[in-house]
C-alpha cells in the first residue's frame, strides 16, 4: 500500500480524551477552521461556535467547536434575493448534515497535521435545546456534533477497523459469509481487548434488567458494546423529533 | 495563518469534472479506502461499493464509490450476539450519516494527497431504489452519496467561501448585520463570477414559471443559484421518505 504524510495522519488518528492545558495558537486555529470551511458540498450550511472556556469542556480540551447545521444564515441571503426556503426538512438535513460533517472531518485531519488531537462528542442533537440556550442559537440552527481539540496528553494506539472485505465491495454488494462475519467480529473484539480499551475506561454498558450480565472485562469488547448501544438505547424517536422541532426542523415537514 | 501540506490539500481542493482515462493504481486505492475506514465516530456503519466501469460514470472518472449507510452488516453481528437493533431510524441515521460522511471526506483528502481529483454526487438518496438494484444492496443499506475519483484533466481554482465571520462564532452565535450579509453575498457572487463558473457550465436553474427570469450570466451567481435550489426544489418530502422506507428506514419509526 502506498502512503504519504497526509494519509498517515488519517491512519494514525484516534480520539483523544486527555489534553495539555496549553492552547494552540490562533494561527493554527485559523488554518483548521479555514480547512473546514473549504470542504466540498458547497451549500455552506455549516456554522461553528467556538468555546475556549476549558472548564466547560469534557477532558479539559482547550477548544470546543459546536458544529451546527445553519439554515438561518442562508435564509437571510434568500430574503435579500426575494426567495423563501421551500425544500422539505428531511432533504435539507440530508444535505446539511453532509456539509457540516465534511467540514468537521477536514478540521479533524487539519488538527492532526499540526500535532493536535481531537474527539467528536455525539450527544449534541439530544441536548440541542440546552446548547441553543447556551450559545444563543436562532431557530433553524441545529447542533449536529461537538468537536474538542488541543495538544494530546495521551497517546493511545489507533483503534481497529473491520477487515477491508467487510467495508469495500466491488460492482455488487455481497452477502457476508458466516466466516466473514466471525472474522470481522474477531478483528474488532480481539483488537479492542488487546488495547484494554473497556478495562481502561472501566465501563460496560449496563443491561438495565433486559438481560442477565454474563460479561466481564476479559470477555466484553467492541461488538458487544456497540450491540448494546444499538439494541438498548433510543428506541423511541420522540426525543430527537422534539429536539429537531424545537430548533425549527419538524420531521417530516 | 500557519499552514502545511495537508492543510494545503484541503485549501486547494475543488470538485473535478474532467478526468484522464488512466486509472490510479490499486496501491493508491487501498490507501484511500483505508484512510476512509479509519475515520472517527466508531460505529463503522459505512460500506463502499466501487465501480470501475468508466462508461457508467459522470465525467468519465475511473472510479466511482457509492458511499452507503449500512445497518445490515452490523445486524448480522448483533444476531450472533443475541441482540436486535432497537434504535429508532432517525437517531440511527443521524449517527450513520456522520460515520459515512467522515469516511468519505477522509477519502477525498487522501485522494488529493496522491494528486487525484474527486467530486461528490449528491443525488444518490433520491435514486436509492435504482442504485440498490444496480448494486444488489440488501435492505437497511442506504446510498448516502456517490464519489468519483481519478487524475484530473482540468485545474479550476478553489471556489470561494463565506467570510470567516459568517462561519465561525465565538461563545455566542451573533446575528449577522446587514453589512455582514451583504459582504457574504458579495464574496460568493463576485468570486464565482470572476471564475466564470455558471457561464462555463452554461447553466442557470430554470424558474419553472414561478418568477420572471431577470438574470443572465453577467448577473447570475452563487447566492441566486443556491436560493433557487432551496427555494424551488424538493418541497414535498414524499420522495425521500419513500426512498428511505423502501430501503428499510421508515421515518420517523
Amino acid at each position: 500500500m502506498e502512503t504519504n504524510s497526509t494519509v498517515d495522519f488519517m491512519l494514525n488518528r484516534k480520539s483523544i480524551r486527555k489534553y495539555k492545558a496549553e492552547a494552540p495558537s490562533d494561527d493554527i486555529l485559523e488554518a483548521i477552521v479555514r480547512a473546514g470551511q473549504q470542504a466540498p458540498f458547497a451549500f455552506q450550511t455549516c456554522s461553528l461556535i467556538l468555546c475556549r472556556n476549558i472548564k466547560k469542556h469534557p477532558f479539559k480540551a482547550p477548544w470546543m467547536f459546536t458544529v451546527c447545521v445553519d439554515s438561518h444564515k442562508f435564509e437571510l441571503i434568500m430574503a435579500k434575493r426575494g426567495w423563501k426556503m421551500v425544500i422539505n426538512n428531511l432533504a435539507y438535513l440530508l444535505l446539511a448534515f453532509q456539509d457540516a460533517a465534511y467540514a468537521a472531518e477536514n478540521m479533524v485531519i487539519a488538527a492532526e497535521s499540526f500535532g493536535l488531537g481531537s474527539c467528536y462528542l455525539g450527544q449534541a442533537p439530544y441536548v440541542a435545546d440546552k446548547i441553543a440556550e447556551e450559545y444563543n442559537l436562532p431557530p433553524r440552527v441545529f447542533p449536529l456534533v461537538q468537536l474538542i481539540m488541543g495538544y494530546p496528553a495521551e497517546n493511545p494506539p489507533p483503534r481497529p477497523r473491520f477487515p477491508l472485505d467487510y467495508f469495500l465491495f466491488e460492482d455488487k454488494y455481497s452477502q457476508a459469509s458466516n466466516e466473514q462475519i466471525e472474522a470481522a467480529m474477531q478483528v474488532m473484539d480481539e483488537g479492542y481487548k488487546s488495547q484494554d480499551y473497556y478495562k481502561a475506561i472501566n465501563y460496560m454498558i449496563p443491561l438495565e434488567g433486559v438481560k442477565e450480565e454474563k460479561y466481564d472485562f476479559e470477555t466484553y469488547s467492541w461488538t458487544e458494546h456497540i450491540s448494546r448501544k444499538l439494541g438498548l438505547w433510543l428506541e423511541d424517536p420522540q426525543q430527537i423529533l422534539e429536539q429537531m422541532k424545537k430548533r425549527g426542523f419538524e420531521i417530516p415537514v
